[in-house]
């Protein structure tokens, strides 16, 4: 366990009882089979270049992150892969069953094979994707975890003194219903119904946010775009 | 139970063991001390005005609609008023903890005790809440329901064969923690954190479809506002 940072190492090695831990980048063992690089995305390039001055020939680099591709490791040889976690971490706790976590893997030539092996240790969830379809996985996660988490937002500020919870249940019922019957199929709301009424009645308690409004129109508009185009293929 | 879809009314009692129904208006029980009118927001008015004709002086009339005004009932007096119920029902079965689930109410004059003691035999979460405030409430729940179902299906549909199960963990952890600690504080991805090569790498993958384009970027845009109005309060 290496960190830049003392106080996030020392606070991670804690957490996780990791008995090992250094500061600097030279204190890698020499004999370490899997280095992992958990940084931010955009310094993977420059944390592998500092890597590759201590690396010995036998070490396998692994980056996690969903955004950068298998090449961001390049300067450390042939000996590297990808592993990238379907979920959010929060410092401090852990998911409750990592077993159950997608993981999404990819490796440099023979490194597929061990990246595969060494994920399926970890996880009962294990598919290879190349870095391409990760970026599009990545901008998934961005639409199912942090714009719904602002649209949750939006809705808490609408209604003073009644809060989030009061919409627990129906959140928690769309996401069941979205996984158990597939969005395509779950969609409700005035925009799939063509409730034009509702909709400008809607239209209307955003009128002095402009933004919010403009966003209430596209969705509405992509909602019933996906909906006329379902009927176009059940036409034709 | 009365509707006006005899195939409809037939299921319905079927499923929940409702034992008396009928298929006219002018079939309602004399000695009824309830009636809720379950019908489309915008028919409201219109059974409304079909009722009025063969109502008592003791009925209560009830719609349970989100977005219509306690005055869609105007025409069958003034014992009248609204349960709205804060959940997605599907026909053929019920939610499994009703009491759980918030009502909204209001009545006229002296009705709003009285369908908040209604309210009350069916839930443990009762509040009164206005017309209008009850039609932001309505937003906010497509906000939180019908919008995130649209943007389920947005990611499912960008990396075929990968599915919307590999999100479900995801989905869950960023429902769990926005309702812990507050939408505002379990914000992340790459438009809070400001992490615009990110975003442009996101964006250049939306190239052909404009308006799924333009909404990430809208998204991104609402979000950084957010956390920027943040900033100044924090500071001020």
């Amino acid at each position: 366990m290496i960190s830049r940072t003392e106080a996030k190492r020392l606070r991670f090695c804690e957490t996780y009882g990791i008995p090992s831990h250094a500061e600097r980048l030279a204190e890698v063992y020499a004999d370490a089979d899997w280095v992992f690089l958990c940084v931010g995305d955009h310094d993977i390039p420059t944390v592998a270049k500092e890597l590759a001055v201590y690396r010995s020939p036998h070490m396998r680099f692994v980056h996690c992150s969903g955004s950068a591709p298998l090449a961001a490791l390049d300067t450390l040889g042939e000996r590297t892969a990808v592993l990238y976690p379907m979920q959010i971490f929060t410092v401090g706790s852990l998911p409750a069953a990592f077993r159950a976590i997608p993981l999404f893997v990819e490796g440099k030539g023979e490194m597929e094979q061990e990246i595969t092996a060494m994920a399926h240790l970890l996880s009962d969830r294990v598919q290879v994707l190349d870095s391409q379809a990760r970026l599009r996985l990545h901008l998934g996660a961005v639409f199912v975890c942090n714009f719904p988490n602002y649209l949750y937002r939006l809705a808490e500020e609408l209604v003073p003194g009644v809060g989030l919870t009061a919409y627990q249940h129906l959140i928690e019922a769309t996401v069941e219903k979205a996984l158990a019957q597939g969005p395509a199929h779950s969609q409700t709301g005035p925009a799939v119904r063509g409730d034009t009424a509702t909709l400008y009645q809607h239209l209307e308690i955003l009128q002095d946010t402009p933004k919010k409004r403009e966003l209430y129109w596209l969705m509405s508009e992509l909602i019933r775009e996906a909906k006329e185009g379902e009927m176009e293929n059940a036409e034709s």
